[in-house]
Protein backbone atom coordinates (compact mmCIF):
# COMPACT_ATOMS: atom_id res chain seq x y z
CA UNK A 1 0.00 0.00 0.00
CA UNK A 2 2.64 2.32 -0.54
CA UNK A 3 0.93 4.00 -3.29
CA UNK A 4 -1.41 5.27 -0.75
CA UNK A 5 1.11 6.30 1.79
CA UNK A 6 2.68 8.73 -0.84
CA UNK A 7 -1.24 10.03 -1.20
CA UNK A 8 -1.23 10.74 3.26
CA UNK A 9 0.41 14.00 3.69
CA UNK A 10 1.93 14.15 7.31
CA UNK A 11 1.26 17.69 8.68
CA UNK A 12 3.49 18.32 11.84
CA UNK A 13 1.75 19.67 15.00
CA UNK A 14 -2.04 19.69 14.14
CA UNK A 15 -4.09 20.44 15.21
CA UNK A 16 -1.44 20.61 18.26
CA UNK A 17 1.91 21.07 19.22
CA UNK A 18 3.62 17.37 19.04
CA UNK A 19 0.49 15.91 17.13
CA UNK A 20 1.25 14.94 13.40
CA UNK A 21 -1.81 14.69 11.41
CA UNK A 22 -2.65 12.51 8.39
CA UNK A 23 -3.73 14.41 5.74
CA UNK A 24 -6.02 12.46 3.16
CA UNK A 25 -6.34 15.25 1.21
CA UNK A 26 -4.12 14.53 -1.41
CA UNK A 27 -5.46 10.95 -1.56
CA UNK A 28 -9.26 11.96 -2.52
CA UNK A 29 -8.24 14.28 -4.69
CA UNK A 30 -6.38 11.38 -7.17
CA UNK A 31 -8.98 9.52 -8.07
CA UNK A 32 -7.16 6.75 -9.45
CA UNK A 33 -5.77 6.36 -5.73
CA UNK A 34 -8.99 7.08 -4.27
CA UNK A 35 -10.83 4.35 -6.49
CA UNK A 36 -7.82 2.01 -5.13
CA UNK A 37 -8.40 2.99 -1.42
CA UNK A 38 -12.16 2.29 -1.52
CA UNK A 39 -11.84 -0.93 -3.47
CA UNK A 40 -9.32 -2.07 -0.85
CA UNK A 41 -11.53 -1.10 1.97
CA UNK A 42 -14.47 -2.89 0.69
CA UNK A 43 -12.43 -6.35 -0.80
CA UNK A 44 -13.18 -8.38 2.46
CA UNK A 45 -16.37 -8.04 2.55
CA UNK A 46 -17.19 -9.07 -0.67
CA UNK A 47 -19.36 -12.00 -0.56
CA UNK A 48 -20.73 -11.47 2.84
CA UNK A 49 -23.42 -9.94 3.80
CA UNK A 50 -23.78 -6.16 4.22
CA UNK A 51 -26.55 -4.41 4.31
CA UNK A 52 -25.47 -0.81 5.41
CA UNK A 53 -22.67 1.24 5.66
CA UNK A 54 -22.09 3.46 8.28
CA UNK A 55 -19.79 6.52 8.45
CA UNK A 56 -18.53 9.42 10.56
CA UNK A 57 -18.19 12.98 9.98
CA UNK A 58 -17.10 14.63 7.91
CA UNK A 59 -14.12 12.38 6.15
CA UNK A 60 -15.90 9.67 6.82
CA UNK A 61 -18.75 10.83 5.03
CA UNK A 62 -16.68 10.76 1.85
CA UNK A 63 -15.28 6.89 2.66
CA UNK A 64 -18.40 5.73 3.58
CA UNK A 65 -20.10 7.51 0.91
CA UNK A 66 -18.65 5.58 -1.52
CA UNK A 67 -18.04 2.42 -0.21
CA UNK A 68 -21.91 2.46 0.29
CA UNK A 69 -22.26 3.42 -3.44
CA UNK A 70 -20.23 0.75 -4.89
CA UNK A 71 -21.47 -2.13 -2.53
CA UNK A 72 -25.04 -1.12 -3.03
CA UNK A 73 -26.16 -0.76 0.40
CA UNK A 74 -27.61 2.16 2.37
CA UNK A 75 -25.52 4.93 3.64
CA UNK A 76 -25.91 5.63 7.51
CA UNK A 77 -24.37 9.21 8.56
CA UNK A 78 -23.52 9.33 12.23
CA UNK A 79 -23.22 12.77 13.39
CA UNK A 80 -22.02 15.15 16.07
CA UNK A 81 -24.62 16.63 18.57
CA UNK A 82 -27.62 18.53 16.85
CA UNK A 83 -26.75 17.72 13.37
CA UNK A 84 -29.45 14.73 12.64
CA UNK A 85 -32.68 16.16 12.27
CA UNK A 86 -35.25 13.44 13.32
CA UNK A 87 -35.51 11.38 16.43
CA UNK A 88 -31.66 10.03 17.17
CA UNK A 89 -29.94 7.39 19.47
CA UNK A 90 -27.04 8.82 21.12
CA UNK A 91 -24.11 7.29 22.83
CA UNK A 92 -21.37 9.40 24.91
CA UNK A 93 -18.10 8.29 25.08
CA UNK A 94 -14.48 9.86 26.22
CA UNK A 95 -11.60 11.92 24.96
CA UNK A 96 -8.87 12.87 25.79
CA UNK A 97 -9.84 15.34 27.72
CA UNK A 98 -13.92 15.90 27.95
CA UNK A 99 -16.20 13.77 26.02
CA UNK A 100 -18.31 14.19 23.34
CA UNK A 101 -21.64 12.62 21.38
CA UNK A 102 -22.28 11.24 19.01
CA UNK A 103 -25.94 10.38 16.92
CA UNK A 104 -27.92 8.24 14.84
CA UNK A 105 -31.72 8.39 13.32
CA UNK A 106 -33.53 5.93 14.59
CA UNK A 107 -34.88 4.55 11.29
CA UNK A 108 -31.07 4.52 10.06
CA UNK A 109 -30.70 0.61 11.28
CA UNK A 110 -32.48 -1.96 12.68
CA UNK A 111 -31.97 -5.68 14.14
CA UNK A 112 -32.26 -7.17 10.30
CA UNK A 113 -29.17 -4.65 9.60
CA UNK A 114 -25.67 -6.16 9.17
CA UNK A 115 -23.29 -2.84 9.17
CA UNK A 116 -19.52 -2.39 8.14
CA UNK A 117 -17.97 1.06 9.63
CA UNK A 118 -16.16 3.17 7.86
CA UNK A 119 -13.61 5.90 8.38
CA UNK A 120 -10.25 7.64 7.31
CA UNK A 121 -8.35 6.95 10.67
CA UNK A 122 -8.33 4.72 13.36
CA UNK A 123 -6.23 6.59 16.48
CA UNK A 124 -7.69 5.64 20.03
CA UNK A 125 -10.49 4.26 18.82
CA UNK A 126 -12.77 5.98 21.09
CA UNK A 127 -14.96 7.42 18.19
CA UNK A 128 -14.71 4.12 16.25
CA UNK A 129 -16.35 2.06 19.15
CA UNK A 130 -18.72 4.43 20.34
CA UNK A 131 -19.88 4.08 16.45
CA UNK A 132 -20.20 0.29 17.21
CA UNK A 133 -22.39 0.82 20.32
CA UNK A 134 -24.65 3.31 18.69
CA UNK A 135 -25.45 0.65 15.61
CA UNK A 136 -25.72 -1.76 18.03
CA UNK A 137 -28.34 0.28 20.52
CA UNK A 138 -30.32 0.14 17.26
CA UNK A 139 -30.15 -3.63 17.14
CA UNK A 140 -28.21 -4.06 13.88
CA UNK A 141 -24.93 -5.94 14.20
CA UNK A 142 -21.46 -4.84 13.24
CA UNK A 143 -19.79 -7.19 10.75
CA UNK A 144 -16.50 -4.78 10.86
CA UNK A 145 -14.95 -2.06 10.71
CA UNK A 146 -12.85 -0.84 8.30
CA UNK A 147 -10.37 2.62 7.98
CA UNK A 148 -7.73 3.50 5.40
CA UNK A 149 -4.99 4.66 8.27
CA UNK A 150 -4.39 2.77 11.54
CA UNK A 151 -2.06 3.97 13.82
CA UNK A 152 -0.37 1.41 15.57
CA UNK A 153 1.08 3.29 18.28
CA UNK A 154 -2.20 4.46 19.84
CA UNK A 155 -3.44 0.73 20.06
CA UNK A 156 -6.90 1.43 19.22
CA UNK A 157 -7.06 -1.99 17.88
CA UNK A 158 -7.11 -3.07 21.44
CA UNK A 159 -10.30 -0.86 22.13
CA UNK A 160 -11.73 -2.59 19.40
CA UNK A 161 -10.59 -6.01 20.42
CA UNK A 162 -14.29 -7.45 20.41
CA UNK A 163 -14.68 -6.37 16.68
CA UNK A 164 -13.13 -7.55 13.29
CA UNK A 165 -11.04 -4.47 12.37
CA UNK A 166 -8.87 -3.71 9.15
CA UNK A 167 -6.79 -1.05 8.01
CA UNK A 168 -4.72 -0.03 4.78
CA UNK A 169 -1.95 1.82 5.89
CA UNK A 170 -0.32 1.58 9.13
CA UNK A 171 1.97 4.17 10.81
CA UNK B 1 -38.52 13.82 -9.55
CA UNK B 2 -41.41 12.64 -7.79
CA UNK B 3 -38.86 9.79 -6.73
CA UNK B 4 -36.49 11.93 -5.02
CA UNK B 5 -39.11 13.84 -3.04
CA UNK B 6 -40.71 10.92 -1.80
CA UNK B 7 -37.31 10.10 -0.31
CA UNK B 8 -37.07 13.56 1.09
CA UNK B 9 -38.32 14.02 4.77
CA UNK B 10 -40.35 17.61 6.08
CA UNK B 11 -38.66 18.19 9.82
CA UNK B 12 -41.04 20.71 11.10
CA UNK B 13 -38.59 23.29 13.69
CA UNK B 14 -35.46 22.32 13.08
CA UNK B 15 -33.18 23.58 13.37
CA UNK B 16 -35.59 25.88 15.01
CA UNK B 17 -39.45 27.02 15.60
CA UNK B 18 -40.63 27.83 12.17
CA UNK B 19 -38.18 26.28 9.76
CA UNK B 20 -39.20 23.19 7.91
CA UNK B 21 -35.83 20.96 7.56
CA UNK B 22 -35.21 18.76 4.01
CA UNK B 23 -33.86 15.76 5.18
CA UNK B 24 -32.05 13.98 2.68
CA UNK B 25 -30.74 10.72 4.99
CA UNK B 26 -34.02 8.61 3.54
CA UNK B 27 -32.73 9.60 -0.02
CA UNK B 28 -29.31 8.55 1.14
CA UNK B 29 -30.29 4.97 2.30
CA UNK B 30 -31.58 4.25 -0.97
CA UNK B 31 -29.02 3.13 -2.93
CA UNK B 32 -31.32 2.83 -6.18
CA UNK B 33 -32.91 6.94 -5.16
CA UNK B 34 -29.36 7.76 -4.61
CA UNK B 35 -28.11 6.45 -7.53
CA UNK B 36 -30.60 8.21 -10.09
CA UNK B 37 -29.97 11.77 -8.05
CA UNK B 38 -26.11 11.50 -8.37
CA UNK B 39 -26.77 10.85 -11.68
CA UNK B 40 -29.02 13.52 -12.07
CA UNK B 41 -26.86 15.75 -10.51
CA UNK B 42 -23.77 15.06 -13.11
CA UNK B 43 -26.01 14.58 -16.06
CA UNK B 44 -25.80 18.49 -17.47
CA UNK B 45 -21.98 17.81 -17.50
CA UNK B 46 -21.63 15.30 -19.55
CA UNK B 47 -19.61 15.94 -22.48
CA UNK B 48 -18.08 19.30 -20.76
CA UNK B 49 -14.62 20.02 -19.34
CA UNK B 50 -14.69 19.18 -15.25
CA UNK B 51 -11.51 18.99 -13.50
CA UNK B 52 -12.64 18.60 -9.80
CA UNK B 53 -15.63 18.84 -8.05
CA UNK B 54 -15.94 20.76 -4.78
CA UNK B 55 -18.54 20.06 -1.92
CA UNK B 56 -19.33 21.21 1.82
CA UNK B 57 -18.82 19.67 4.96
CA UNK B 58 -20.74 18.13 5.60
CA UNK B 59 -23.46 16.31 3.36
CA UNK B 60 -22.07 17.91 0.79
CA UNK B 61 -19.25 15.61 0.88
CA UNK B 62 -21.72 12.75 0.62
CA UNK B 63 -23.18 14.28 -3.09
CA UNK B 64 -19.60 15.35 -3.93
CA UNK B 65 -17.96 12.60 -3.39
CA UNK B 66 -20.44 10.59 -5.14
CA UNK B 67 -20.34 12.58 -8.21
CA UNK B 68 -16.58 13.32 -8.55
CA UNK B 69 -16.21 9.50 -8.01
CA UNK B 70 -18.41 9.00 -11.27
CA UNK B 71 -16.90 11.83 -13.53
CA UNK B 72 -13.84 10.55 -12.58
CA UNK B 73 -12.02 13.69 -11.45
CA UNK B 74 -10.70 14.77 -7.86
CA UNK B 75 -12.64 15.57 -5.04
CA UNK B 76 -11.72 18.53 -2.88
CA UNK B 77 -13.68 19.53 0.29
CA UNK B 78 -14.11 22.89 1.43
CA UNK B 79 -14.60 23.14 5.07
CA UNK B 80 -15.47 24.86 8.36
CA UNK B 81 -12.36 26.81 10.32
CA UNK B 82 -9.48 24.29 11.69
CA UNK B 83 -10.81 21.47 10.12
CA UNK B 84 -8.03 21.44 7.06
CA UNK B 85 -5.05 20.76 8.50
CA UNK B 86 -2.52 22.64 5.65
CA UNK B 87 -2.28 25.76 4.62
CA UNK B 88 -5.80 27.24 3.20
CA UNK B 89 -7.43 29.90 2.00
CA UNK B 90 -10.40 31.28 2.96
CA UNK B 91 -13.31 33.39 2.85
CA UNK B 92 -16.04 34.94 5.18
CA UNK B 93 -19.73 35.45 4.53
CA UNK B 94 -22.77 36.73 6.24
CA UNK B 95 -25.44 34.67 8.10
CA UNK B 96 -28.70 35.65 8.57
CA UNK B 97 -26.97 36.51 12.22
CA UNK B 98 -23.26 36.93 12.35
CA UNK B 99 -21.06 35.60 9.65
CA UNK B 100 -19.19 32.05 9.26
CA UNK B 101 -15.89 31.03 7.51
CA UNK B 102 -15.52 28.65 4.65
CA UNK B 103 -11.75 27.03 4.06
CA UNK B 104 -10.01 24.84 1.22
CA UNK B 105 -6.65 23.68 0.77
CA UNK B 106 -4.30 26.11 -0.92
CA UNK B 107 -3.32 23.10 -3.74
CA UNK B 108 -6.77 22.22 -4.03
CA UNK B 109 -7.17 23.39 -7.16
CA UNK B 110 -5.44 25.77 -9.52
CA UNK B 111 -6.13 28.22 -12.57
CA UNK B 112 -6.35 25.39 -14.85
CA UNK B 113 -9.52 23.92 -13.15
CA UNK B 114 -12.51 24.30 -13.61
CA UNK B 115 -15.01 23.07 -10.72
CA UNK B 116 -18.36 21.97 -10.18
CA UNK B 117 -19.76 22.73 -6.88
CA UNK B 118 -22.02 20.07 -5.17
CA UNK B 119 -24.43 20.18 -1.96
CA UNK B 120 -27.53 18.78 -1.13
CA UNK B 121 -29.94 22.45 -0.59
CA UNK B 122 -29.62 25.51 -2.49
CA UNK B 123 -31.13 27.55 0.42
CA UNK B 124 -30.20 31.36 0.94
CA UNK B 125 -27.05 31.31 -1.31
CA UNK B 126 -24.94 32.39 1.34
CA UNK B 127 -22.53 29.26 1.64
CA UNK B 128 -22.43 28.63 -1.81
CA UNK B 129 -21.26 31.88 -3.31
CA UNK B 130 -19.07 31.75 -0.68
CA UNK B 131 -17.93 28.62 -1.74
CA UNK B 132 -17.81 29.50 -5.55
CA UNK B 133 -15.49 33.02 -4.24
CA UNK B 134 -13.62 30.38 -2.36
CA UNK B 135 -12.68 28.63 -5.68
CA UNK B 136 -12.04 31.43 -7.80
CA UNK B 137 -9.51 32.85 -4.94
CA UNK B 138 -7.00 29.80 -6.04
CA UNK B 139 -7.22 31.43 -9.18
CA UNK B 140 -10.13 28.29 -11.06
CA UNK B 141 -13.15 28.52 -12.41
CA UNK B 142 -16.45 27.71 -11.55
CA UNK B 143 -18.39 25.53 -14.02
CA UNK B 144 -21.90 25.37 -12.64
CA UNK B 145 -23.52 24.78 -9.13
CA UNK B 146 -25.43 21.84 -8.60
CA UNK B 147 -28.33 21.09 -5.75
CA UNK B 148 -30.82 18.30 -4.65
CA UNK B 149 -32.95 20.67 -4.02
CA UNK B 150 -33.56 24.21 -3.93
CA UNK B 151 -36.19 26.12 -1.34
CA UNK B 152 -37.46 28.63 -4.44
CA UNK B 153 -38.73 30.95 -1.77
CA UNK B 154 -35.50 31.49 -0.08
CA UNK B 155 -34.23 33.11 -3.81
CA UNK B 156 -30.56 31.89 -3.77
CA UNK B 157 -30.53 31.99 -7.44
CA UNK B 158 -30.70 35.18 -7.44
CA UNK B 159 -27.47 35.29 -5.18
CA UNK B 160 -25.98 33.07 -7.47
CA UNK B 161 -26.64 34.61 -10.65
CA UNK B 162 -23.13 35.31 -11.95
CA UNK B 163 -23.06 31.26 -11.97
CA UNK B 164 -24.75 28.32 -13.67
CA UNK B 165 -27.06 26.60 -11.17
CA UNK B 166 -29.49 23.31 -11.52
CA UNK B 167 -31.25 21.57 -8.96
CA UNK B 168 -32.76 18.61 -8.64
CA UNK B 169 -36.01 18.91 -7.21
CA UNK B 170 -37.95 22.25 -6.04
CA UNK B 171 -39.90 22.89 -2.72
Amino acid sequence: MERLKNKIRDIPDFPKPGIVFKDITPLVKDPATLRLTVHQLLHPFLGREITAVAGMEARGFIFGALVAWELGVPFVPLRKPGKLPYDVQSVSYDLEYGSAELQVHIDAVDENDKVLLIDDLLATGGTAKASCELIEKLGASVVACAFVVELDFLAGRQLLRDYEVHALVHF
